[in-house]
């Protein structure tokens, strides 16, 4: 519950919403992107600032490019 | 000289360009991000992985979309 900036929430936004278009759970992008299901859950809350190796494994996991999550 | 994978390679180089291009020293950007000397440096040669919050203070000192950083 600390951060939550602007282009945290955005980004956190939208990695939920990509994985739900994707139809997989939190447990599977885990899985997919060799991250924690706890971390994915604060990523997509905006209570972590993601580093840009793991929006890189982030992308991987749901089949897109990195430019596609900041669209 | 640690980490240095494509992505943080990729990143670095692009700011490197923008910021030429920008006509701006590292310590012009560091000035303008907020960020220190150093640390503009280190990610111009890919030696940290760079947070989501950073990227866009970086952006945002180049006057460009986060988008912009990726393509």
């Amino acid at each position: 519950m600390k951060l939550n900036t602007d282009i945290l929430i955005l980004f956190g936004n939208k990695v939920k919403t990509l994985r739900k278009e994707k139809g997989i759970s939190q447990e599977e992008l885990a899985f997919r992107s060799d991250l924690h299901r706890t971390y994915i859950g604060m990523i997509e809350r905006a209570e972590k600032n993601i580093t840009l190796k793991n929006i890189e494994k982030i992308a991987n996991a749901l089949e897109i490019s990195i430019l596609d999550l900041f669209k």
